[in-house]
């Protein structure tokens, strides 16, 4: 592990979140590796089930992955079950595949309301921050206005969030699908409500920003296919049926960026990638976990490097 | 600070999350002081804004609360701003509450889907753990069933759940109150929905355990005014019209307890809580934050003890 936290790749992209995707997605493609500390995947891998055990598990994936792929996703929940310790082994993971020039999601899943989502949104998305990534996934069940302080904080830093909308989980069916009775959305299900209203808030920020400067903030080194793409994204699983849930897969003026988990272990092929996002492909992440991990040690940077070429040769 | 972690009080009731909370109410009354260590009031108490000052003001107030009231909750995210420290320092905050007789609700509101919201679970309810709380907020946005793991959890070591159902924020109102169009509570609201999920678990534990072991196992000190109370229960702000939500407050078998916030700062009085409870005030948490950590360092025990009094008498 001498090479450990790895060689800088090429360098990140100046600006904001888009233009890091977009480099990410240039050099490597759209596949981004689960870091998950399972207890079982511990085990197989010869690690203790403890911070260390979780730390070495982190740098390990992280080293495997540079140079193979540009994004990294740590699930936060496997290294919270260790508390402070765990937090710890995070920040030595994070800090290592940030150095080494991945683009970092915090699968944290965080929410709130007012001054303490705020609180998330600078634990995670601060610049020097001890927990610093690239960007955050996050949950709305409070309603899209009750994320904005950290919406704010991500155009801001030049980061990115990635808000829950549609997951594959057959139990989130009823609660995504259900109609909305009031507000400017009424008659859209929660989940079109939530893609909607970040799409609207990309598309004003870009304005806002031309209006003020003068000049395309989104535009250049900022956008995918030649679309521009927004800071604020979405996570919609790749196994969801997106007619059922009323959602309109049509590329926004800036694109959303999507969090597409679901491939591999959970079921989606890498070759539908296509035909599950339709026009909306060219900005997801794809992030495959458990298929990757499964390898062990000496089979991780093989498998991260097949399941690359794989998604690469998908690219639409 | 030298009676830090202050005198145990009485002591935790045995058995389930329902007996640590009636253990609570008939000691103290309904009270449950938040401890938020916002920016601002660091300052205004002197203390730095860091982990080390997040840790003393939590300690301090600790300190303030033994004797006076039978719950605290910390809000977890002023605690991970700072990474590692601040989980180090809220470590130290959730033992010392503890150790002093404090029942401690993590105010966290994780969520996530199969061995992710798993891994929550364990970081927070498991007994021994370093993050160990009594309770811990969660949110369903991907169904009620995605949780069920920590709700088992919860069931196994005698720990608590607050769930969000209906939020007081006004970005809240459009998702809460969606409508069902598929599953078993089609029609429903979405936190209508939830609020019924919740009750139907607790009561189907209070089954399986009666069918288990032949005896009640949430009778006897685990009731509060003689009825029975659930270890699941739902977070309801104070201030939302539960008529539009299409929210039943009913009293079910067991009860479901809540966590009521919207007091003091957010607007909601302590005199109201029959009326906005109804049936179900006797079951809810009162949680105040800023109206009482606003007193500053030297007013704080006054305050508490203030409010606590308030809140007995209002007791429905």
């Amino acid at each position: 592990m001498s090479d450990r936290p790895g060689a800088p790749d090429e360098g990140g992209a100046a600006g904001g979140f888009g233009g890091r995707l977009r480099s990410a997605f240039d050099r490597h493609g759209q596949l981004c590796v689960g870091i998950d500390p399972h207890s079982f995947l511990l085990a197989d891998w010869g690690l203790a089930d403890s911070a260390d055990g979780a730390r070495e598990f982190g740098l390990r994936v992280v080293d495997a992955a540079v140079g193979k792929v540009g994004i990294v996703k740590p699930q936060v929940a496997f290294f919270e079950r260790y508390g402070a310790a765990g937090f710890g082994a995070l920040e030595s993971v994070l800090a290592a595949a940030r150095a080494a020039g991945l683009l970092v999601i915090a699968d944290a899943k965080r929410g709130d309301l007012g001054t303490s989502v705020e609180a998330y949104g600078q634990a995670w998305l601060t610049p020097g921050s001890p927990l610093e990534a690239d960007a955050l996934t996050i949950s709305a069940y409070m309603g899209v206005g009750s994320i904005e302080r950290p919406m704010r904080l991500a155009e801001e830093t030049g980061k990115g969030l990635f808000v829950l909308a549609a997951t594959s989980n057959p139990e989130a069916l009823a609660v995504q699908t259900a109609t909305l009775l009031v507000g400017a959305r009424a008659g859209k299900s929660v989940a079109a409500s939530i893609v909607e209203e970040v799409g609207e808030w990309n598309a004003a920020q870009a304005g806002r920003k031309n209006t003020t400067d003068g000049t395309p903030a989104t535009g250049g080194t900022e956008s995918i296919n030649g679309v521009p793409v927004g800071s604020i994204g979405l996570v919609l699983g790749a196994t969801v049926d997106f007619g059922a849930f009323g959602i309109d897969l049509a590329v926004g003026d800036p694109a959303t960026p999507i969090l597409a988990p679901g491939f591999g272990h959970q079921g989606a092929k890498f070759g539908d990638l296509g035909a599950l996002y339709g026009p909306s492909a060219p900005f997801a992440v794809v992030s495959a976990s458990r298929s990757i991990l499964q390898a062990g040690p000496d089979g991780i940077a093989e498998a991260i490097r097949a399941q690359a070429s794989e998604v690469f040769a998908c690219r639409a």
